[in-house]
């Protein structure tokens, strides 16, 4: 679903939460970002966007792999020493996509099994012990809508939550964060519709507000997620909403670069 | 050139600009910024970024183009049937282009002179009059550091200067803020050689923050850029340095999907 800006906003607030445990499976995020929260002396208010890395997600999901369980196939010792890269980490990645968009020098860009398309399926070597590598987030969007139940059930504020990760991207170098799922705000404004300052009607614009804000928190949290794994964005003008991070996926018909 | 984040920012705080006239030809964007921030009753900081919307300095330059004079090519104009697209605009765009990298409906994708690739040479026909068009500033590298010379000068502060549009993506539906100019801190955050929390260095990782920073403001200007056309972002803990758009642009040469 998509809907649109009431009013812009002048101040927009990025409040980086610290001083959670090293998560391990089956961790209580809901509790751990409570205990957090309360020892920063923060209270949450309504409309506010929290943010939580992927990586916290994926831990206790249970998704961090010990690289000497994997059994690698024909096909990724193949690609991995095409693109050398460990054969391991190849298979993980082959075993979490869709499909295969491109092989570059040490990426595999692929569709996720969610439909992302992404370096390396997400997997993740940093961060992490020895021989070890973490996957994305099983269900990134229902773990969204999941955390922003229990977060609204306890604190009984009207919240969105968004689970953010680093993408790279076509023709622009580095990576920024991205939106992987979306719950309590539209991913997607629909301008279309809309008029200008000056009358004309707006044909063509949508604005991924999702990816925008898991941008926006990218800055605090750092790429390496330096102890600062969860973020509040505070100010933000979005009408709560039911939305899917599926609302920024194209079809693969419709999507010029494959 | 590339620097390193010394801390993660814990807090960061975005503040729209608002109050300032429509925008023409040489108008002293320094001195309107000035004058609307002291409306605001708002002083710089060290250490703030200031992020314009590229439309205003489009205005700036004289990039605004009455369509009844433009001359339509052959190419143009086969190109315009094909995808259905005002003659005269596709006309601008490929005045504005070095290459044509696809076409689509209602969207011709190319790379500028200034070496961005993007949907229609970021040529816009919101929010200018009728029967007119906004080009992408001529030099916004050099907008952004002429900006930052002058704001500095006047206030005495150390501040960063960007230039933001918004693009599409490949992959993802919906445009983001992106920066297509940036003086005083890094395009592009090389973290490669860092180590993480266990230990383990990072071999690829860069980080767009020029990009994530202009996603941000994004939330604050709106799409339409409402009457918001200038932001702060306040408490970036980024380095100093001289740096260059060109940092976040490949090669074509190492660009994957073209």
């Amino acid at each position: 679903m998509r809907k649109r800006v009431v009013v812009p906003s002048g101040r927009l607030e990025i409040i980086g939460i610290v001083g959670l445990p090293e998560i391990t499976e089956g961790d209580d995020l809901t509790r751990l970002f409570l205990d957090a929260l309360e020892a920063q002396n923060l209270e949450l208010e309504d409309g506010d966007a929290i943010i939580f890395t992927s990586k916290i997600i994926s831990k206790s999901d249970g998704r961090v792999i010990d690289l000497r369980t994997v059994l690698v196939s024909a096909e990724a010792a193949r690609i991995a020493e095409q693109i050398e890269k460990d054969p391991r980490v190849v298979q993980l990645i082959l075993n979490e996509s869709n499909a295969v968009v491109r092989l570059t020098c040490n990426h595999v860009i692929v569709e996720t099994k969610h439909g992302f398309v992404c370096a390396n399926a997400g997997v993740d070597e940093s961060n992490v012990g020895h021989e070890k590598a973490v996957l994305l987030p099983l269900d990134p969007q229902k773990s969204a809508h999941q955390l922003r139940r229990e977060i609204g059930a306890e604190t009984g504020k009207v919240i969105a939550v968004l689970v953010a990760d680093s993408f790279g991207r076509a023709f622009r170098d580095g990576v920024t964060g991205v939106c992987i799922g979306v719950s309590g705000i539209p991913a997607l404004l629909d301008r279309r519709g809309e008029e200008d300052r000056f009358g004309k009607i707006a044909r063509i614009t949508k604005e991924a507000v999702a990816d925008e804000i898991c941008a926006a928190v990218n800055l605090v949290m750092g790429e390496f997620q330096e102890g600062v794994p969860i973020a509040i964005v505070r100010g933000l003008q979005l009408e709560c909403c039911e939305s899917d991070i599926r609302d920024l996926l194209f079809d693969r018909e419709e999507d010029l670069f494959r």
